[in-house]
């Protein structure tokens, strides 16, 4: 993993990935007592960042390859993110998806142009099925993180960050990413050690899902004793990957939590103040930045809200609760 | 009012107004029965285009004469962009603003640095409390649309919209703007005359609030009945103004008109697929290329959500009904 890859994966997705804003509100400001910068990757096509990694991954592979089609394990942002980045190349994605999986994501998934093939979580071995059409198709696995293409997909962000930092004449700050298994967050962290060496990277988790945190606390990959049920469980895995471990290690500062009261008010916030949809796990770093401003430094602040795919009944509840 | 105060406004505005995004979504295209495009104005700052017009009234004033202040009548988005563009110019901003306004949107007007004086409708004369604010202070008023600095702050979208029109190789389209005293319509209109001959533009109203559609047809200056008290009241005015009616009659298309419910699915729509806070009034013209496209033509079509400053409970209320 370098920069050359995440730069290689800038040049595939020009003009097919969406460059998304940096938005600011003074009130957000005034709230965190330092300025916020939002990078607001709800907006990116299919409502979160996972497009960027699916979309360097499907066009990193050989046309020959690719032409047979690709396969992915998700129920939610990576699902949509590989099956939009294969429509758009012409290729077929196959997408494994629990059959209890909420029926809104399969439709979405579906209506993307994917192959959706659901299974039962209790007698069936996913795996075990997507070996098989892997196989029989010929079907190149992609990853939802510890992947180098995916990574190198999710670092355009970074890249963007940095620019988009020096076009309002920020290149000190601290930027505090959701990190589930750590793709975003280690992609992101590559292309600022590049680009904006002043800035540096801290990843934001839920309470109880705190898995990146523990590790670089420790030092060693720890996981998580639960991965289901939250309310942010979009970004939830088991632990930071083999790949992404060792970059979040040398790049990113000590990892940041917060609580779910914490998750909804910055909903309601990025509602009131940005105007864009953040889903639970996308609004951590936000959080992170308006309600733990003693454990971050600097005048800047900048945060991603990775992903707006939030089911309506959530952000109602969290108007209702925080929406003023 | 021409293209060459539109550029000079755009040239004022460079680094201080947003380049707000071109949306899309597939499952709005699919609705549509075309591919439709949305240029996201509610992640303007303040939450509006209004701040294009504010930007570009209070930039065009001479330094001494803006040192001595701005003043506006508005209890909505206008009073927010007259308040932060004369902040960011240091300049003093009064907003005159009814005492029955809702508390949020005073607050948000003072917070934004203004003097809010407000005054009672059943008692008190709103002209000549103006009047005498700026007689005694040198304040200058700002209209909220038929001022030509304001239409061309407005026309400054319409730049944006052509030069991100082509980058998606777009060059014939009708473009659905959310019409009110028509400052952002005839602005957009001026801009796409000059920039993008082959676009045309569509001024769309709620139902009861017409007038613009109504006086296109008549060829003279059409009232509402009422002008307060619906759904998308933020974008509801008297009548088109005297300047900017010969310059909708003169460039744009038949007005659409949609219903109430119509603008909360779109509300939803924009919540669900493109992740952002459409408010009523910002709606109406997504609400017309989902609803109405037997009124509209073409493969492609252009619509401005031009605002998100929506309150909680209105949102909450439209995502419930048609949020999915």
């Amino acid at each position: 993993m370098n920069i050359d890859m995440i730069e290689a994966a800038a040049e595939r997705a020009a003009g097919h990935v969406r460059r998304t804003p940096l938005l600011s509100s003074p009130f957000l400001d005034e709230i965190a007592g330092r300025r916020v910068w939002v990078k607001a990757e709800c907006l990116q096509h299919t409502g979160s960042f996972k497009f960027r990694g699916g979309w360097s991954a499907v066009s990193a592979l050989a046309p020959d390859v690719r032409a047979k089609g690709v396969i992915a394990f998700s129920s939610g942002n990576h699902a949509q993110g590989v099956a939009l980045a294969a429509r758009m190349h012409g290729a077929p994605a196959v997408i494994i998806m629990p059959s209890d999986a909420p029926r809104m994501k399969i439709d979405n998934t579906r209506a993307l142009g994917a192959e959706v093939v659901l299974y039962d979580r209790a007698t069936e071995d996913r795996d075990a099925i997507g070996a098989r059409l892997s196989a029989e198709r010929g079907l190149t696995l992609i990853k939802p993180f510890d992947e180098p293409q995916v990574i190198a997909g999710q670092g355009t962000c970074g890249l963007e960050i940095a620019e988009q930092a020096a076009e309002v004449g920020i290149t000190q700050a601290q930027v505090l990413v959701c990190c589930g298994g750590g793709g975003l967050t280690s992609g992101i962290a590559l292309a600022l050690e590049a680009k904006a060496p002043g800035m540096r990277v801290r990843p934001v988790e839920p309470e109880g899902y705190d898995d990146t945190a523990r590790s670089l606390v420790s030092g060693q990959i720890e996981r998580n004793a639960v991965t289901s049920g939250g309310l942010c469980d979009a970004i939830v895995t088991p632990s930071p990957g083999q790949i992404t471990f060792p970059i979040l290690q040398r790049l990113c500062g000590p990892g940041l939590v917060v609580s779910d009261e914490e998750v909804l008010r910055a909903m309601a916030a990025a509602f009131a103040r940005l105007k864009v949809v953040a889903e639970p796990g996308g609004a951590v770093a936000l959080a992170a930045a308006l309600f733990h401003g003693d454990r971050i430094e600097g005048d800047d602040v900048i945060v991603t809200i990775s992903g707006g795919n939030v089911d309506a009944p959530i952000f109602r509840d969290a108007l209702e609760r925080f929406g003023g």
